[in-house]
């Protein structure tokens, strides 16, 4: 029998993206798909592409939760909290694509978000379901954070040498660069197709609600009190973000030596391709796919590390990731349903 | 046991496509993939994007024949025809993506191509693979004349009204606009990205090859001698073909009577998704898969009938056909394999 | 001196077009800008694109008029008629960028805007600023009824031809593609960077409102009443129109005939480019200036005169065209101001 | 009289720039063009947008240079060297747009191009173009370099700050993403379309030749020997380089105290446009146009500075710098045919 998913916020770009993996996921299946602004509606209207593949009408809230044994939330920050509650009183495993429980310091969160940790105990037993960093922590629970996009993609370029002391953790910079949907599916001036067609530019510099989560995962692997300079760009693609992270070698510490430690720590993850020498991680080659791409480079005259991931910020950087939590958590194969080739062009 | 599929061609664009495809296939594999530039290298290196789902070194053709089931041949016109002897010698099953077996009348082929009909017998034994047209033809066959793209979605955007005599088979202009990646994987000025970035225009105006295969399979349909005014343009995206079809109605035919007769005509088929009222084919919604939408509007004004199909060139106009024409004659669910879900953005 | 320029509705596209190229003119300067929306704002600010260049505050509609020897009017349609009134009798120059006065029977204006003409005499002294088709019958007056974008080009890719009676006046077909500008400024869902990009899509088929203005001017010609089909596309580029127009060749008519009659047609006329046999009109090669191509292909097998227009709908479409219409009416050169060179890339 | 402009390799991007602008140039003209590839065709042939208003034809270099008062090489690397011998025997100022002149150390030239210096005295005599930082050494000279296009943009985006020692010139990071135009008119695998659009990479990271050339410029304002670590990225837009710039502040720094430093440094000159707090420098602001936006923002979290820059790189990053250095060394005013004004959209 299928785990039976619930997806609420399905009208959104995470939310569809869900119901694009889980369409063809063999474990598992889409028991109900929930919208406000969207209920009673069928999804194929909302999405045209998915006609006759997924004609399921949106409901509310509570029924969607009602039909499922797994319910992912892909809602505004902020919604998550109560669902969560909801789920747990209903013995439903919760998957929440927002940032509501990422952070694990209330202080922080309400510095970046302006909110509260409404059930402290509930925030105490969410995990953070970055499966290649914290696995094991994620087996058997029920309540995952889903990590956000940048904080995917940037982790995962620079664990291996951070974990293992390779470099400084002061003065690490991470520059990033995302497709727009990123930004989700509500139109602004700054999405409008001719001001961004052709345009390139940094948002939110030093000020974006990321960078304490990234700082959380650096200080988990290092053991420090970790800050870092992060700058996301905003990229007139669809899909995928490029982190290029910078950080200081640490003495003595060779190319070789950086290598092998990447190749060590990522030698059984399927979804993490490290690249050979001398090619860079590109977006091109990781859409509509759970892969992430990581490529190394060495500035020897200034001994630094380049470090370049790319993921889709839609699937490892949104609903793939949550699908391969899903998976971990019921016990399935983490691959299930991820085995998407990315395109070729 | 898995049918064993070879690409012959396997790194230009439609056989990268073909291998995308064929890695989820439930029940064929990838036996062998050849190239005649890369002999001897991964396609992986070729393709990084299928780094780790196909490291396949590609192989010389002979080989690849000799592994294969079915041969699907993603080569430059005019090099299929001993191919296809060759495959079946060997009892191969052949499915050609080239053009050389999909003229009937070799005086056309001689007048568009340039060539001759080495052998006239395998000419006669080929068939036409255009499943929602001539499904029936093409059962238990062995050497399958995979259709071209604009060849695809310009004749099932007109075929039920061309078929049931509802407009008039004079005066038919088809106004197509592809996407680059019909042009293939070879670099020139015209592909060069920043001369066709930010622009469009049409080429080989009532020039193109495909003039031909369309008339005859509106001939086909009609019983008549069909004479259509073609142009293409080209679209600066990747992937996709809208054509925009022109035919007079007939007197005395309705709105009403155009829909019913679409509706009656594609209603068990699958991968032609008839919009409704009001709704425009978009090459957005059916991205990497292998649909075809057709929107249908009648200009009262001029009483003409304009069919606006839009296929993903790449997949129902090339590797997802050939895939469905090989589900045909192996006896397979024509969709095996082909479930792919058009991404939402 | 300086012609003083105000531009009213300065923040929408059409108005910021017009700022762009008042600017670098060497007989007009830009007197005021005025805008609803962002009345008491830098245009600057709205555009920083212009900054440093023009940091004007944008002011209410009557300073803008009061301060103007001409008047633009970049309106949402239906909001020039008052306007014009207002600047006939303050005896200033009006150019109407808007639909208002473009059509010349009012029952056809009331079919397809929904609204009347408030004022008749003003309606019949307003004359049609296509100067390459009516240029002296625009010298001397001050009410302009600037063009829209598919009604300038499509009928200069046929004038030439259907005045001539080269071709049939039945039947003809006007397939446009345009980039996303021409929606104009404010953002909705169909002009959202990700549901935009990489898609295309056919719109208001035969239902656009370009459809009696395009037959109006082609009946001009003829002395017939000519009905067309159009159909326009929305391109994933900020800029530029192509029509592709397709009318039967007359008995007799020979490719040489089409052409020496293009081309005695267009000798003088500086914003016409005739292609060369052979190339294809491109709107990569005619961005951000005031010209139209035209290439002419000819399909002998059905008899069919394909004439292909590029304009940028922006400048030839809207603002080039209206500066050109000022230039008229003042008795400037022509081409002042509008020497615009299409960037190579 | 106007000053007569010849250019060397005009039918490169760069030289097809400097076509566009000096076409519009009040007080110089095209003397001639000059091209191997396509000696004795028309420029228009090669750029058909230019058709009608440059339909010179391509002349060999010695009668390009015989005609001319100032001479512009847009050459590969390496063939400037004697083209500039050659100008300079026959007292013509000459302009380089390639790499033979920047770089004052014969052994970086070395390390970096390959090649030596042929004629040692001429390159003491050369001087580097960069009008905001070395204006005073450029005048009345006649052997420019023109610098690169990476190296217009960053070293303007930090010039402020380091040349008044408010940050350390210590682990600065450039991270450049360039528009596609950068790499030239020849196509090849990396720019074919369907490769590079909806991608994103770096490359030639911490490997690329206008490392040295920053540096030089950087260690010139500090009088320190700078290093940097440079790594560009490749935009799938046609034009504009984005240079984030990060450098770390010195103790008690503070945010005013940088505004005020650039401002005052940049006061004075026309193309660097000092955006305010909150902006964020955008290529979609500058392209086509001569401007240099520079936005700053303040990491306090980590006491760094995050400068952003936003060129042309074919205009201020090419031609238009070439044409700024043009207008000083013949004592005209330094904006003369550089008052573009960089379209809205």
């Amino acid at each position: 029998m299928k785990i039976k998913a619930g997806i609420i916020g399905a009208t959104g770009y995470a939310g569809a993206e869900l119901v694009r993996i889980l369409l063809t996921h063999p474990q598992a299946e889409i028991a109900a798909v929930s919208s406000v602004s969207f209920e009673g509606k069928k999804l194929s209207e909302v999405y045209p592409s998915y006609a006759s593949l997924c004609d399921m009408e949106c409901k509310n809230q509570n029924e969607a939760v009602e039909k499922s044994d797994v319910v992912f939330a892909a809602l505004p920050h902020g919604l998550s909290q109560e669902l969560a509650a909801q789920c747990d009183k209903a013995g439903k495993a919760f998957i929440d694509l927002g940032a509501d429980f990422r952070l694990e310091s209330e202080d922080e969160y309400k510095e970046w978000y302006g909110g509260e940790f409404l059930d402290k105990d509930l925030h105490k037993r969410a995990v953070y379901g970055l499966p290649e960093l914290f696995r094991e922590t994620i087996q058997g629970e029920k309540i995952i954070a889903n990590p956000g996009c940048y904080t995917t993609g940037a982790p995962l370029a620079l664990a291996p040498a951070v974990k293992n002391g390779l470099v400084g953790t002061e003065g690490i910079i991470i520059d990033s660069k995302s497709g727009v949907t990123g930004a989700g599916r509500k139109p602004n001036q700054g999405n409008h197709y001719p001001e961004l067609n052709e345009g390139f530019h940094a948002y939110k510099v030093a000020n974006h609600r990321h960078t304490p989560e990234i700082e959380q995962t650096l200080s988990k692997l290092s053991g420090k009190n970790v800050k870092i300079t992060f700058v996301p760009h905003l990229l007139p693609v669809n899909r995928g973000i490029i982190s290029t992270c910078y950080a200081r070698l640490n003495d003595g510490v060779t190319k070789e030596q950086i290598r092998k430690v990447y190749e060590d720590f990522y030698r059984n993850e399927f979804f993490v391709r490290l690249l050979p020498d001398g090619a860079n991680a590109d977006i091109h080659n990781i859409k509509y796919s759970n892969f992430c791409d990581i490529s190394l480079h060495i500035d020897e005259r200034t001994r630094t590390l380049v470090a370049i991931s790319a993921i889709d910020n839609m699937v490892k950087g949104a609903a793939g990731q949550a699908i391969q939590n899903m998976n971990i958590i019921f016990g399935l194969d983490e691959k299930a349903g991820l085995l998407i080739v990315p395109p070729a062009f």
